[in-house]
């Protein structure tokens, strides 16, 4: 399952061999049940996750104990709390399976020693989070310009697959509607 | 006011006085007038902007026309189309400014040669972009979790001088309510 992380980080940059076994030996692979938690709310945050397969769901809680889905993750992504894993901070988000879910995990250290190890995984990482950082933007800009209904279409138009694999209700928590709103758009 | 972004880069990471005038010499300072246009919609994206001193409001419209401030950008911030500026593409939003501006100008050749040209810009692009991306995840949260008077607190709290530079149309903007619901929130 290597060979899926070489494919991706070969669709922004080439690898030698000899580049791919540094940057193979930084990650380990893990396997995780439906329902099991990577991450859990006020504990330390130790990986950065790639996911090789399964699908899984960030979710931050507020102050009245709702839960609300930050992202969901599936085959390529990368997930963590980031906020947490960058600054070594405890997690204020949970990251748990929504299906069985197969990662390759990078520790801190481990994503340091990369960037220093090697220039062209600092670029791949700058591209990554330039491009994170403009879906992120692309999302506000949904929020601030589009109803419920729109954002629902455009959600199944880019991730066609995500209505077939997870419950409507966290659909609706992803889109800040409520269920019955959601069943209203999707019937 | 070069000096002003040596002193912004080395917040993260420290220059030698060589390294810097090679950083330096891929920017040009540019002064601008309140309401003059640093991007307009429909047209290349030539730079990424860091901004000495002023105030620009980054702006989406919709199809309907109605204009949506997706960020405010002030000393020490960059900021540009993005998406149009990595991709190369036109701009889908319009960069004006609020206030007299003076910003310094980076071509995306020259951010290039940068990252190319020292890997310490690479470092401080990606520890940027890593952090804007955290950001606008803090925002999408924010949207979510929040109702419009705590969005307006948090904003406050975050930016106080915003409130006094900034007309309310452009904040209730900025936040997705109506300038009636604002004027109740800020009475």
């Amino acid at each position: 399952m290597h060979n899926q992380l070489r494919e991706h980080i070969e669709k922004i940059i080439p690898l030698t061999d000899e580049e791919f076994a540094f940057v193979s030996s930084h990650f380990t692979a893990k396997k995780f049940k439906k329902h099991q938690f990577l991450i859990q709310e006020g504990n330390p945050v130790k990986h950065s996750y790639f996911i090789i397969s399964g699908l899984l769901k960030l979710v931050y809680t507020d102050e009245k104990a709702k839960q609300h889905v930050v992202s969901f993750a599936m085959e390529d992504w990368w997930e963590s709390d980031y906020y947490a894993f960058f600054t070594q901070t405890e997690a204020t988000m949970s990251l748990e399976c929504l299906e069985d879910t197969e990662v390759l995990c990078c520790s801190f250290e481990d994503y340091k020693n990369l960037c220093n190890g090697l220039q062209k995984m600092e670029r791949f990482f700058l591209e990554k989070a330039t491009f994170g950082f403009l879906g992120s933007q692309r999302r506000i800009i949904s929020w601030q310009t589009s109803n419920s209904k729109e954002r629902y279409n455009q959600l199944l138009k880019q991730y066609p697959s995500l209505l077939q694999r997870v419950p409507k209700s966290l659909i609706a928590s992803y889109l800040g509607v409520s269920r019955e709103t959601l069943s209203r758009l999707s019937s």
